[in-house]
């Protein structure tokens, strides 16, 4: 019985954050460990069907990038990568489709419908959500790389008004037919900035920014936009951080009004960030 | 951080309950020390406050005899009662008036927009919501005590859809513009069935209906309403529990889907029953 | 019959005054002997019901001060007064509020109800809709007694909405949960204003503004805005009218079309102001 | 000002019958002297207007036989009927149309929108409203008149949905294309009882029913539909009252709550009838 | 069936145009030959039908001086004219009133119901759609002529919204009660412009703007709005056709995207010109 | 230009198609030669583009057996069938939703979004909208080759409100999470059935029932559904037919108004058989 008390002081001491979030758009850009992980995958999806029902219109975009290079080696493809962006020949583009649209994608929804949430799988070519154009790398054309030209809510928007939760996958046509593979964090941020969300959450494979790489206690709880240079002036902010957090002062200066860098690793990161006073990741603001 | 995650943890198992009641209207009796104690107040207001923002809709119906009784005594009334039944002259009954529409169900909507929650309290004679007539004790007219002539949800129905709780003080007219009082057990029943609640809640004080009255560890969980004869018969439902359970029983008939007799002087005690598995109260059911 | 087509005929001459107000918000401050005059009563009552049923949307404001210090007088405790406030301790904010919210705003709603008229008693509690601060009298604190911060429509928009008065006891909290008497006045003017009132109306026991106050017949029957002060140097406003049409003034300032003083001893003086040729007050106006 | 709250007054006696017929249809067949004589007919306006504005939904049929017979009479045509039944030839349906459609009924749209009510005219022909057949007279062909066929309400019930009032013509169509001229109290009824109108009225050249038709004093206020073989055994209904009474019970018997014959020629004789006792005509009911 | 393909390609290559033109407003001027000539006539109803099917929001407004004048000759009355413009005395209004919103209006309307398709048939008296002045003929006055002062696009918007065809007379009426006779030209214009309309389309018994006028072949297709001077400088633009390209112009100016002179003695024209590369007529352009 | 004038006579000849089917859902089954053969598939798009614009609400069912299969080579596996069925291990199933969910599906949506048309494409998985149960065959486990269990249209129809074109992937799972592969002719007739649909569209490689299979002049164009045991038994309908057929039976059983069995090898065979008059396939009828 006073196990149950504790319970329900529990759900009561988580008032006044649901409160605060109560009928926001948040999204979440869904990848790393938490999405291959049988445990932590669940965790995830329990975390953002809580949101769900407790009024908050989530918006899940994810990647995927390692289920296509096991699909390609299946076909005797060997996966090419220059400066960590996938060589994307025509057929490495129709495997990437497929595994993110038609086996990462449905999975989600497939996790989601279990709990008894509405689910909807999409790409940005539904809705023509997202136009694409191709990204050179240095003017280098490395093939159905792109980047985002457009972003057109009109369909995302209407699932979340019929209650469904949206589930995207980071795939885009452009005026031209082409198909193109696009890094899901810059997705997840121009979809969030268009949403006017209030919330962006990163789940990554680190703990957040650190002071010291090497020290995990070292974590940086909060990070202003105009602090960014003097971090990465620092070489606090260093590595593969860089294009992250660029990308999270991007949201911000299209108006999401904070975003997070959480480690995906960590069971109910989510809900320890946003319904509990224990911050566990990096967050930015203006 | 383990308390957060266990914390955590506390709301993830709370989702198939929170998804259960989703969209559902609950009905909850606030009466008892639950009403006095200014920490069972609290946690009164705030487990009904988790309610409405997980998506049920709360309707509260209120007493508040005690304070009747206190501020007769303090115009140098002395209350009366017959067989539990207040005498209501037309001075009492001003008094009953005052002391239920002007303090208590002001102070209980006060207590929810400290939360953040909108409420509004009325009586049943906004929007003529609840039409009396004169209740006779035996034949004995005992004066302005009335039993529920008609339910009008219209103006419940309109605040409920505004996103207010209703807070319900049990005073109703009728055709001839007299001013009753009313038991708020009846009142909760008859609204519950007339708004076809999923749940009536009744919080009291006393444990439930214990199957030895001085074993409190007796408590009897889950009660059909067709054995609630049986029970009678054995003296195990007797007393003042009598007309409780038949408006329970009332209520159920009349299409409520469960009808719970909680122990007011539990701290969350409808959390506890609603929301975790450690029912504490006894529950009426078809 | 001929009487009939008399009838027939004053229905028809009063179109084009129903027409002008069709749809249009209009604020009553009901205070004074209507209130306490049981014909007088009967006569706002109806004319308000007609306005409803005319197409007007109608809001009640009321007073009560005599009737709090006839409950003071019960309990045993003298009514103090400084400058005209009433000085308000915690057990005099108490009966203030039983008073006002729980006898008589409910029983406005009666009389509505009565005439078959849709009508909801609220104070400026329900749905936060009166946030107040404390005022004080020349630096001097007497008690509760406030002052208005904000005023939040959402509540009583839904009413009107909805086909209901709203009928309005001037009480409120503040952010601390203290809970204040306010001036209902103040209250009428203000919540017209918010509500962008097409009039608003003041029902008071003077003839309105008298060019001379020993002299019923020289009433003046138009004031604009700008011409108050010059009233007030010649001395033709003044004393307990001053506050009021200040008053008044502030509303006609934040939008209201035309303030309305009527002499709530004449029967039927609103209809008589609004549908007839006849206007009985004085009229601010920008 | 004593004649002023008179008026008053008369508003308020007509509190009752306004809310009676609130939110109620009533089809009103205007004809007779009321639509020739210039002030009867400012009378008939306004009291359709008043209705409009206290919240009843009026629909008005009109006929104009008269003003047919002058156009007919200008082309160098003589009029022809035969029982009663106009013969209608060609021309005779062409001029029919032209004056009913086209003068007559844009006519009374011109006097409501005068009055400052929206007022739309329209003809069976528009939005396929009336579908009329042929009439033959005892198997003889007379031309274009017409029976109805089917009514259809899409248009009628739009008009009242965006708050116009609907002038219709009796004109209709059938399947081939051909034009109709049909009796307008066929009409009223078939669109008062299609619409589920709560009353029907026509405005005649008679008191109403007459016990002896040569003592005007002699009027029935009531009679039930089953009352009617009766009076027709009698001899009190007959000759040209035969149809119009069988048409009211018609009406009657599809759901119309009450039929009122009243005296067109009797200034203001709607409000009369609908808004005091002085019941000025003969109804039928149920 | 390879006649068949050929039909289903046709209905493919117009997929383009139908799809600019979904949910657009286009306003016709129907008038001339395509207004007499039966076969004329079903093929415009048809063309208009089309637009309707295919999602396009049509509104119709006519013409009919032929039969004015028929009529007016069959009363024994001369028609009379100056610089082209009818004088219209007392009587002459009566019968043009008769014969545009009685006859001409409502044949357009059974035509388009007999296809199917729901349309209304009104003037600018109806829901005072169109408020008109008198129109001075160089200060000469010549009776009922009347020019716009006002359009109210309550009644059209509202028709049109509930998926009617609104089929417009060019009858209005003034404050004073008077109507007037007013150029169809001109209201199709203003009410393109008020409604916002994608397209005016103008059905006259001329090819469009020849650059000679005596050679069909010399049809201007497009002519911007401020090349209409050069075109008047060079007598290119002349005559009748002055007026109407002014009035073009004007519509433009307010908003209408294009204007179309089209030869109405073409069969279906309206389709070749919206719907096939074929433009037929001249268009008139910001 | 006479060309052109054919042009809008074709398009004027399918109004009375275009009317019949306004408003109305019509389901098309997609596969076979139409999907492969690049002509043919634009010809599909744009009819059912044609389709949507003229005011049809079209859902799209498509196979992709043929892709699977190759999908299954490449990665080095034999495509394997019993009795016509695919063996579906859970490699097969993991490969047959990509190739059916993210490569198929999109390439549709990305045709129709090229056409300007909206489009959505979905599996069963999505919002839940088909559960499948394991299909045996005669008693014989041959892996996730599923029948439909439950349809649930809420995602579907949401959709179609906002004006999308559903396009769905024959793919649904269980209660249990499993994924099931379903023929796509029986996910057409169960989602036409619960839709309500008033078409539904089989787009095959055979002309369609031919009374003599060697003889393609011998097609029966229309079959009543209690004809159909007289053709089995006169051998007309067999083989591969038969399974076909009765899923058409048991449409129409469900409320389908007609299922037309095309040949999709025709170019706009679609158009042909509900636009003109040369039906081109079998339909089946009640």
């Amino acid at each position: 019985m006073d196990k149950s008390i504790i319970r329900a002081k529990t759900l009561v001491e988580a008032l006044p954050y649901i409160q605060m979030f109560n009928n926001k758009i948040i999204v979440i850009k869904y990848g790393g460990s938490a999405m291959i992980d049988a445990e932590l995958k669940m965790s995830v999806i329990k975390d953002i069907s809580l949101m769900k029902l407790v009024g908050i219109k989530p918006v899940v975009v994810h990647g995927g990038g390692k289920k296509i290079s096991e699909m390609l080696v299946k076909i005797g493809k060997e996966p090419k990568f220059i400066q960590g962006l996938r060589v994307t020949d025509d057929e490495t583009m129709e495997i990437a489709e497929m595994v993110l649209s038609g086996n990462v994608n449905k999975e989600i929804v497939q996790l989601f419908e279990k709990q008894g949430i509405k689910s909807v799988g999409i790409s940005g070519k539904d809705g023509r959500s997202i136009i694409a154009k191709k990204k050179l790398l240095d003017g280098l054309d490395i093939g159905w790389v792109g980047e985002i030209d457009t972003i057109q809510t009109e369909l995302i928007t209407a699932l979340i008004e019929n209650d469904f939760i949206p589930v995207i996958a980071p795939i885009a046509c452009d005026e031209n037919n082409n198909t193109y593979n696009i890094n899901a964090d810059y997705v997840a941020g121009a979809i969030a900035a268009k949403l006017g969300a209030e919330k962006l959450i990163y789940l990554t494979d680190v703990e957040g920014v650190l002071r010291d790489v090497k020290d995990k206690t070292s974590l940086i709880s909060k990070i202003k936009v105009d602090e960014i240079q003097r971090y990465k002036d620092d070489k606090i902010i260093q590595g593969g951080m860089i294009p992250k957090v660029d990308c999270c002062a991007e949201s911000i200066k299209n108006g999401v009004a904070g975003v997070h860098i959480l480690d995906g690793r960590v069971e109910h990161s989510i809900l320890l960030e946003l319904f509990t006073n224990s911050g566990i990741g990096t967050m930015l603001m203006p």
